[in-house]
């Protein structure tokens, strides 16, 4: 397939690799050039504007760092307007409920399709081409994507035809992700301060949950290591404004996102930013008045 | 070993009887006999009172409601003080951080061990000797428990030497699993309300999570089966009491435990105390305005 | 002077009956016509459209119900674009910060003033001319509106000079009166429920805070009396929104705001939006198993 | 009457002076002695024990810290033994509703009286004789305590026959407070955060709310002035605790309590349990990255 691939970051770049990897075609475009060039000499062109890359492509696909990111590339610089009418547009990236269904009206006028596909995994599982895909919109327009998807991840989920129903999902799960932190690092705090090994406690934990995402999150409280952060807390915090958007739009009151996001924005308002989400653990541990 | 069991409630009567598979010799003794009698075809000896029970016994064993029915039975009838010197009280029911302490001073004061073991595990793991149990206290007096515990488990955490660590890492675990329950319960409204299929999104989350924790509540909630119980609502609501009080006494603030607290008060309250606690879904979805 | 004035709903229409009586020219309209004709027979121009009533004025009140609102007038509609250069627009109803925002630069581009300008008060108060005007902006700007804002309130607080100032202002008091009735709620549903008379706490209550407010709010939920709505809580559940939009804008964690958003939904979410905002007390008492 | 008053802190010693100076007779007991003597030059016996106050006495007032130093001198020294059988214990300090009752139960059995009278206001308050004396239990007991209510109060509320009734709401009205100080934090918060002067803000609270109460707490926060406590931020934790476990044994979920007892429990974990309550806006500052 003709991909155009815009936003090369973190997760974006390891993405693009594994679609050639897998034979496809692309044009590449990212707002700082160096890491665009990185891929040309594995073979991408690199465009000189998004809708450079979009211009004659069969998929495109944005990976980039927020909602308004995603605006510029599709409205601002006209992406959308160059993209062929029988081509897919496929938001990975994580954006918020209302932008993905504007997307999606957007290109349903001109007669393109949109497909809704962020995934879940950190920058070493887009590496090893291990991301899971959560998908939805149309079933032909979905099924279009699942090549380049598969090039991509372990596995693809389908979660509905509506557009906005794999964001929905996206943003839910970084939900149960961040509450699985927050309920971790309460839970240690409590231990440590009861003169209770944190490492005893986890092993109890994790004989109990077997899930690697306590697994893990629960090492990284216990060693206090939040750097190099595999996911940083700013955007965790991003994520629960957006799942609040959605709960409040939907008339779902979510009080537990409301404390995740107090936490975020406390560590976010203390210089705790760029850490490792599961770095809030700090701020609960100082709540305590443990050091850090 | 002699072994006096006092409690054969829904998790008591099944550990009680993987004890006599295991060729050791049961006093029991329960509040209402008719649970007795069912162990006596099996080979146990029917005590008039706790204190029979733990006549003579090299082990007691307590595993009853909550902390006042321990209190009862320990100080109130009198077990520990018929309980010989050298006896070790394995206190196995999910009692207060406070009382695990005091119970070990009492015991210390004449002689006698004590060990707090809560176990992890609903009545089916008990039947199958599949429990987790947690146990701390004096190593020697853990070791002499020991082979009591294999035989009603299928692994023990030893998390400390001060007597009350292994309740408090108790309470915390349930602290934890009862996050679990909350997160999930607040997704799956949202991902309801914004018209995606439950069981798509807990296919992800299973995908990600990797848990059976996950899996068997996000199924409970997906189906809204919340009977029979397997750990009544209002014995979660309980240990939501007992992990805010051992919050409170080490100082530290606990804000995602005082929110199940709520939960499940609000949930007591209608009338919804003897479901499966992860029936909280209920509380969730009624306050986005969905019936249940 | 002459004023344009945009939007006669319940707050509206007796604050430009106020202006009439203080011998000002108005010009105004409505989007449903008939409110309009009212005012006509006590000498006000009744406009076809916001940028008819807005051209030829020297001052421009917007008093409408949300942003949106407010955005269609001044830009939709383009009575922004009709003002003369030299007039001021005072938006006087609550409106989030970022559109004061956006506002004051559109403004200021073309060479005219603006002034946050949001009220404090019910439609009785309105009524009285005994509204609290709450103003920020340019000095000179905000004396120009003066004379109109003393014939509409019995009290003028100029807040600063930066443009959203008030708006500030207005959301955080607006928050301060929505945490007095969570609080008020919670406080009487323990009091019924240990079987103390109601009316005598808040006798209590009254004697210590000696607020009409802690008054009036207590009055409401002792009675169970939350129709006609002074503040409907559809109302009060968009002022949330907008106090946390600020606050999460300016990096300030705001839990209480967060519980009263979640209290509003939950009450919006099971229909009771039409009621007074203090009816959210029904939904504290139904959360502790009483009926209504 | 004869008076045997127990308990000389901030409180109780100007509480005492104004009864001698109404011409009761006194016997005070204080843990510490010094206390006690300086009442004795104003013609207080001073007793060499809670018991030997109590012996002979019409009226028994405690005012004691907390709930352990009441039952140590009701029960624990025998006081309650002592205390003629005619007379009334008035229970001033601020107590547990369980307490309470239990000393109501105690009393009643003996053929005492009881009546559960705690009071709002600061020392200096009690030192002019204006305290808010709230009291409950049977009438003629109430009555009989009433002329010495009246030499320490501006004012006697009764609030229901039932012994507990008082302590009902005096926890609940301290929760009141305890809420309007942490609202104010929030907002005075984001008021500061966004570059409006505080002073201003509170100058429109005041308006609106007209509340010394509101006043006081705002004042005392705009300046930053927050020693000498009026009423120590660790006792507003302990009455946090009392206030949330009547409302778990009334089974009445409260939120806002919780988020209460979270923020006192953090600031006293961070060493600000000595500084006035109005303190906490401390640590809502800090969690917004605010500098004290």
């Amino acid at each position: 397939m003709r991909i155009a691939f815009i936003g090369l970051g973190r997760m974006g770049l390891p993405m693009a690799v594994n679609l050639l990897k897998a034979n496809h075609t692309l044009s590449v475009w990212n707002r700082t050039g160096a890491r665009a060039a990185d891929l040309q000499v594995q073979g991408a062109r690199v465009a000189t504007s998004p809708s450079d890359a979009a211009a004659g492509a069969e998929m495109l696909i944005t990976m980039l760092a927020d909602d308004s990111a995603v605006e510029q590339v599709a409205f601002g610089d006209g992406a959308l307007a160059r993209l062929p009418a029988s081509a897919v547009h496929a938001s990975m990236s994580t954006i918020s409920v209302a932008l993905s269904r504007r997307l999606a009206a957007a290109h349903s006028e001109v007669g393109q399709g949109y497909v809704a596909a962020p995934v879940f995994g950190r920058p070493e599982a887009a590496a090893a081409a291990k991301l899971w895909v959560v998908a939805s919109g149309p079933t032909r327009h979905v099924e279009r994507c699942r090549p380049a998807f598969e090039a991509m991840g372990q596995g693809v989920f389908v979660v509905g035809t509506q557009p906005e129903a794999a964001n929905v999902v996206k943003l839910s799960g970084n939900f149960l992700l961040a509450s699985t932190i927050e309920a971790i690092a309460e839970a240690l705090t409590l231990v440590r301060k009861s003169g209770v090994e944190p490492g005893a406690f986890m092993g109890v934990m994790n004989a109990l949950f077997r899930s690697p995402i306590v697994e893990n999150y629960g090492k990284a409280m216990v060693e206090g290591r939040f750097e190099p952060a595999g996911f940083a807390l700013k955007l965790g915090l991003k994520d629960m404004r957006l799942a609040l958007a959605a709960a409040d739009a939907a008339a779902v009151p979510m009080p537990l996102a409301g404390l995740l996001h107090d936490r975020f924005l406390t560590a976010s308002a203390r210089g705790l930013g760029e850490i490792d989400w599961a770095g809030v653990a700090r701020v609960v541990a100082e709540s305590a008045g443990l050091p850090d």
